[in-house]
């Protein structure tokens, strides 16, 4: 299964495909979108939503899982990060994928083990998990592989549960 | 020139194109988008997105005006209605359209004279501005055509600054 992690934000949406073969999970790609500064503000939005339809064109993950913000500073960073989530659901709508979202506590548990991990203990355990040995990994990016992570544990957890019900009936 | 004014909103996204000739403003379409509410949330957006996009397409508006949000009850709705606004603001950009964004005082001072109007107070002004006769038109539509006749005014008054700065130059 390939799961796509976005991580949204105007300056830098941090992306992540995983795909995870029995008990292995690998790392397709990874990066960030930064939109153009110099445009205007709903231009780099759609920036953001055109790259996220490229990367899910290409990379075909059948599912998506994303932060769900329940915090934000005030009401005017609200209303920003909203604006730009609201351009990244768009894309994973417009091809069609289901999406998951998990609070930051669920995503840091399922890397870290300690729901009050900071980001760059986040990004070391991202690439002990995926074997990945890379100095300039974008923190933005390790927090979209750890949303996909998370999924990808969940997933696993429930495919547990229906084997488990299963042998019950048997 | 035609200008599409737009009142996002995840239940009911007001919008409405008005076409100004002279001194005369003419209202040519309104109505509001309501997305399936059996839809996951990021479908919900996207048919907003797709809504606006098929009526940018078909009654070609030169440009798009937009309330511009300072103010929500709490991070929760800021969050909301800015995922909203994303999607409206990412349909504007992609169909190529110039957005400009008007606080909600200038949109209310625009069509009623007075920043504190009542939506009610508002719809009965747009009416009276063009010439309309609706008991049914719904309150997100008035609020979408009140930011287009605030941007026509905008328009309006920097033209005539313009004829009179090159009057001066002359």
């Amino acid at each position: 299964m390939r799961v796509l992690g976005i991580d949204p934000s105007l300056q830098s949406t941090g992306f992540g495909i995983i795909e995870s073969k029995g008990d292995t999970l690998q790392a397709l790609v990874y990066g960030i979108i930064k939109p153009e500064r110099q445009s205007a503000f709903h231009q780099r939005l759609n920036e953001i939503r055109t790259e996220l339809e490229n990367i899910i064109d290409r990379f075909s993950p059948e599912e998506v899982a994303i932060e769900n913000p329940f915090y934000a500073r005030n009401v005017r960073t609200a209303i920003s990060l909203g604006q730009v989530r609201g351009a990244v659901l768009v894309a994973v709508a417009s091809k069609n994928r289901q999406l998951f979202e998990y609070s930051a506590l669920e995503i840091k548990k399922a890397v870290t083990g300690f729901g009050q991990a900071e980001k760059d203990q986040v990004q070391r355990m991202v690439k002990i998990l995926l074997n990945l040995d890379d100095d300039r990994m974008p923190l933005d990016a390790s927090d979209a592989l750890a949303a996909a992570i998370c999924h990808l544990n969940h997933r696993l957890f429930l495919t547990k549960i229906e084997e488990n019900s299963k042998k019950e009936t048997i």
